[in-house]
């Protein structure tokens, strides 16, 4: 099995409020299907979707509604305060701030941690021993 | 905030399982720090984190240990017959089978659902209409 991940799919409850979180952040999705599920491109050749929940509870073949658990999705960004900007532009567009910005309990990081409108937990992270090479190959020192 | 995801990091319960696991699979960590977490990159500029879930608590400031759920990861391939092929792989390595191979509810794919030993839901898939550009941009047509 390659290792690469192509899609990342969360189970999303309301999706016209993922839908205008995300565009306040300005971001620009690669396809919208109103009522069903919309992809926005997050890495090179890796798109996130949400997906209706109902329909992703469908697909998975579930029985009930999932909420996302136990998973993060981290964005990281150049200095602290970045940090900071970063937390206050999704805590305008309709985010809850969980952790407000501090020195995170592991890695070395500074982070905060915030969830969209649909559960989504993101962390926003400057992590001064991370870098991407040109090849796009993760740097961990 | 840029358009951009850098980690992905689930609660894993049983570390040693998960590493078992995506080595029997072939892949290799960017890190690996026992005890703790399992970096593997899984698309340019992205690392998949297996977190033991007792720190993910930790880190992420909860009560409770989750599990993952209402996310689903996806691999693509390019023909039914490696669906059923990385389906095989990773049910010898390890994983149950939620879905066997065959047409999706949505999307027009043909598609199987896969659980790893520590609850992340697999979907491998072969899209006819999913491609990925020079540059990394997804094409969905």
């Amino acid at each position: 099995m390659d290792q690469q991940l192509h899609f990342i799919t969360v189970a999303t409850r309301d999706l016209d409020a993922g839908r205008s979180f995300y565009r306040e952040l300005g971001w620009t999705p690669t396809l919208d299907v109103p009522g069903e599920i919309i992809f926005y491109q997050v890495a090179p050749g890796l798109l996130l979707g949400l997906f209706l929940d109902d329909k992703f509870t469908q697909d998975v073949g579930l029985d009930a509604t999932p909420v996302p658990t136990g998973v993060t999705l981290s964005h990281n960004v150049d200095n602290p305060a970045e940090v900071s900007r970063v937390v206050s532009a999704m805590a305008a567009a309709g985010a809850a701030v969980l952790k407000e910005p501090g020195d995170g309990a592991f890695g070395g990081v500074f982070h905060a941690l915030v969830r969209d409108p649909n559960g989504i937990v993101w962390e926003i992270a400057h992590n001064p021993g991370w870098r991407i090479d040109e090849a796009g190959a993760v740097v961990l020192s």
